[in-house]
């Protein structure tokens, strides 16, 4: 070993005894004849002194270290005189006697701290020193936590963690799958899994009874921002459990990461049903930190005279307390902000609850006094609120003013990222419309189940069939979700039929699930969360690359390696492939 | 929750409760107005009593349920009159008063029990209900087991699960790499890795001091018995270790797992140099469970007119305790067994202690009893005992010296499934020679240092340098392996030089690890297992197939979900690839 402590180890107690530190040199300042130098690894940071009355030889050693160099150094802990709170090891220092470069480092592009002068695609470049900047190591330090906590409570309560193939069946349904040539069987692809589930169900049926796994999953898509090509999701299942079981289940797994990872307890977590998540937030994912909750206005606000509410499907507003302050200027930006392209909206009312009880709004022409009272009753306004009201469409109109409501969340500071609020949204519809491929496609997978009280509805009304569908939501964001599955063939047929898949298709793509059903398989139910998006949330962060060790660029290409590349001509010819030409359109 | 309790959970302290059980059907059995079913699920087996006397309806009920029937039953526990001490329930049964059938089941196409009448293949099509074997199952849940203990080890010593990509750059290297085509890059391709060897590199030049991951790895090769096309790793690496520090902490790891997985506490283990290995035992991962170690004989064999001897390199036997009394046909049989194809000796040369002290050996011809008597006194062979010996090329003889004392461990059952018996093979050469491209490779991966005291031999005989590296063999099998790795650029520049890498190839294919060598890449060191190959020998077994929830076959195939499989035109087009015909040579 090269040390005896690391360097985040020494305290007082230590004063007077010779260790070995190794590390990283942070900085070196030279000060009265002696020479200070902050050794750093991932425990701490310690600081080693020179003195050039004790050893000149030493300390002019000392002070041609550069930054970044390895050394090993030999030394008496002494306790501080000016003492450092601010760090862990900030009452001592080591005197040191011996100093050992075991090796040097060229300068490094950026600098190795928590706010690096280094821009993204520099950092991404040169990745394992990006990953010694403290912050990103505590990223990568706090997953790391998680996951053994998962393990942990999972364990706890049973449930097995068994590891499912990463070579498998392209089954293209919804995402695009990455394929793998197989070279012992020309002509012919492994697919790398989306997701476990067929596999997961599999292990239900095969008696498992409990199952998880923290796994990696592939989705060829076009890459948003902060979307990886590979991510990880904590899988699980559960056998002869009811959609209670599981809420419970899982809502006790984020209870335990919380008290474990933050010291913090939570309450129990509410629960919503879909159709109030999207009436109350225009969401599906409604960040409950704050309430500002929807109050639909048609019937105060229509046959008025105003043809823009006359017009609409919904007519649909939020107050936001205390905002009758807003400048002209203030409500100018809000109006454009809804009317950005992403978001879309023709306008924006808004209403000023006065502190002398009167009301101003963008549409007094309209509406008298007596009318905007009548909205404001509605709305539970007090003087000095401000009410932003969106019309149209319903389903548009929810979106823009879930947009809205979460700015004005923003803007007030209603948005604490240590303030963690979960939500269960429940009750998904099963299918949604797909305009494209004018067909109805699954909202989760075409493997959830339908609601017992939604079958008859499955031939006449498919839209309006609800599913044993449930999410987990915090602050806004969809942590995970899952279902009570099929676990009958008749059923699995059906919802295929729905989907529009033939019988041919279904068996071709999903005989072996199928075949399985017919075999005893038993009732049970699952979820998955996204992991690389619980690290981030609970590290207080939005994006998902900082907790990542090595992730990929937007275009899905890891720069530090420079992959996807070329490969050699052997390896087309193994693999019986040809690269054919890229014709733009 | 379908169920009050498991199967597996009964006991005399829940009589006279009311309890729910769900599972499968084992077996059902009509006994004088009763039926009786054995109800299974992962915890265990539960006896159900329908009573026809109490409800003959229920009782009819019971007796049409069939083999793998997914049923819930209610019922009240009672104390069994005839208890059966070989199930954790047999003191007690469940008398049904209510039967739900959650699911039917066609007949399985064998027998869901530990000695099933199924063949590999139809088992391997049916893994789910093969899965279902309490055999299976326990196998599965062993290896849940053993990678929990191997992660409270680790995070105990202060190592981070850290994942490193799976979508990464064709690099290769010896084995054939899978490849992945991009569809964002047109005309390139990921690759999936191998082990994340450089990247756990890279996780120690940026400061992560300790690494693990129990992780997934690829390679394209044509499988031998009992090899996966992927297969699962425990991936370790550790920063300012030497060799001693890695020895010590992957021991400590095997003896936690012994002692909690096994309960049995292991003695250090002992170490052996690669010299001696193949000198003592013919073989880089010497089973220890037994002597019978090696003697050469070159000095008293040869030069006595038995031409074989004469022109061999080496002469070599083991001595095989009170083997005396073999018979003509038990030694053709072992003549035959060395002169297999697969081991290919020319021959096999024996000598019999007889118990009156004289000797019988097949080459009297050539050696009398005192030239026998200096083979006795070399071998330590006492009366009673058989001298077994081969002579040839020193590799070859050997190798088929190897194979003939493992045989003759098993026919005198001295490899016992349940003696563990581990192992450190130290100082392997650094290079070894590849015929076919006639060049050096890598013997372990070309990460590996080279030892210091060996550097002036890389010019002159690189054959002779030995490495840092280190192999952990368990009963004959190596478990896992590893090395001090290479940390200065110009080091790993040589070590590329002499395996025939030119500079412009290194750098294309490693050049990212070469730049991270040059800013303070520290002294780091690791090893990985092969943990299918841990479970499997942990759990007793020979093949890793079966520890392995979805297996591949031979063929690299999942014959389940009939994959690898075609793919849609769509799919070739979007990935700018095509196949071609496999024309045969």
């Amino acid at each position: 070993m090269y040390r005896t402590h690391n360097c985040g180890e020494l305290r007082l107690e230590h004063a007077s005894q010779e260790v070995t530190l190794a590390g990283w040199v942070q900085k070196t300042r030279e000060l009265g004849g002696m020479v200070f130098v902050d050794l750093r690894d991932r425990y701490g940071i310690t600081q080693l002194v020179f003195n050039n009355d004790a050893d000149a030889d030493l300390c002019d050693r000392a002070k041609k270290l550069g930054r970044e160099f390895v050394i090993q150094v030999k030394g008496t802990v002494e306790e501080r005189k000016a003492k450092n709170d601010k760090m862990a090891t900030g009452n001592v220092e080591l005197i040191a006697s011996e100093l050992n470069i075991l090796n040097a480092s060229k300068t490094p592009p950026f600098t190795i701290e928590d706010e690096s002068d280094g821009g993204e695609d520099v950092r991404m470049k040169y990745r394992y020193l990006d990953l010694r900047r403290p912050i990103v190591q505590q990223n990568i330090m706090l997953r790391h936590k998680i996951a053994q906590e998962v393990r942990s409570y999972l364990n706890g309560m049973d449930f097995l963690e068994v590891e499912t193939p990463v070579l498998i069946r392209s089954t293209p349904e919804g995402a695009r799958d990455f394929v793998v040539p197989s070279r012992m069987n020309p002509g012919q692809f492994y697919a790398l899994p989306q997701s476990p589930q067929t596999f997961k169900q599999l292990l239900m049926v095969a008696g498992y009874d409990r199952y998880y796994q923290i796994v990696r999953c592939f989705r060829d898509e076009d890459l948003r921002a902060d979307r990886q090509p590979e991510f990880t999701q904590i899988d699980c299942e559960m056998t002869f459990v009811e959609q209670e079981d599981v809420l419970n289940t899982f809502e006790g797994l984020m209870k335990h990461i919380m008290k474990y990872v933050h010291n913090i307890e939570i309450e129990d977590v509410p629960r919503m049903t879909y159709a109030d998540a999207m009436r109350l937030y225009g969401s599906d994912k409604p960040d409950i930190r704050f309430g500002m909750t929807f109050v639909e206005l048609n019937d105060v606000a229509q046959n008025k005279g105003f043809k823009v509410f006359d017009d609409a499907e919904l007519v649909v507003g939020i107050c936001a307390e205390g905002c009758a302050s807003y400048t002209r200027k203030q409500l100018d930006a809000l109006t454009d902000f809804v009317k950005r392209p992403q978001i879309g909206a023709k306008g924006l009312v808004y209403v000023k609850c006065n502190e002398d009880g009167s009301f101003k709004s963008s549409v007094d022409k309209f509406f008298d006094q007596d009318a905007l009272k009548a909205w404001v009753e509605k709305m539970n306004a007090k003087p000095g609120d401000l009410m932003l009201v969106i019309s149209g469409e319903v389903e548009k109109a929810r979106k823009q003013l879930n947009e809205l409501r979460l700015e004005m969340g923003n803007q007030l500071g209603l948005r604490s990222k240590d303030d963690y609020k979960f939500l269960w949204v429940l009750d998904f519809p099963l299918l949604e419309w797909a305009e494209e491929e004018e067909r109805w496609v699954a909202r989760h997978h075409p493997f959830t189940s339908p609601k017992a009280e939604d079958f008859d509805k499955m031939d006449t009304a498919p839209g309006e069939v609800r599913a044993n569908a449930y999410d987990l939501v915090l602050n806004g964001t969809e942590l995970g979700g899952g279902s009570v599955r099929i676990h009958d063939r008749g059923l699995q047929e059906r919802v295929f039929q729905l989907l529009g898949m033939s019988e041919e298709e279904s068996v071709e793509k999903f005989g072996f699930l199928m075949g399985a059903f017919e075999f005893g398989a038993p009732p049970h139910a699952g979820l998955a969360f996204g992991f690389d998006r619980m690290c981030a949330l609970l590290g207080g962060a939005d994006a998902i690359r900082d907790f990542i060790a090595f992730p990929k660029n937007n275009s899905g290409r890891d720069v530090m390696i420079d992959t996807p590349s070329r490969i050699d001509q052997q390896q087309y010819e193994e693999l019986y492939i040809r690269s054919v030409e890229k014709v733009d359109a």
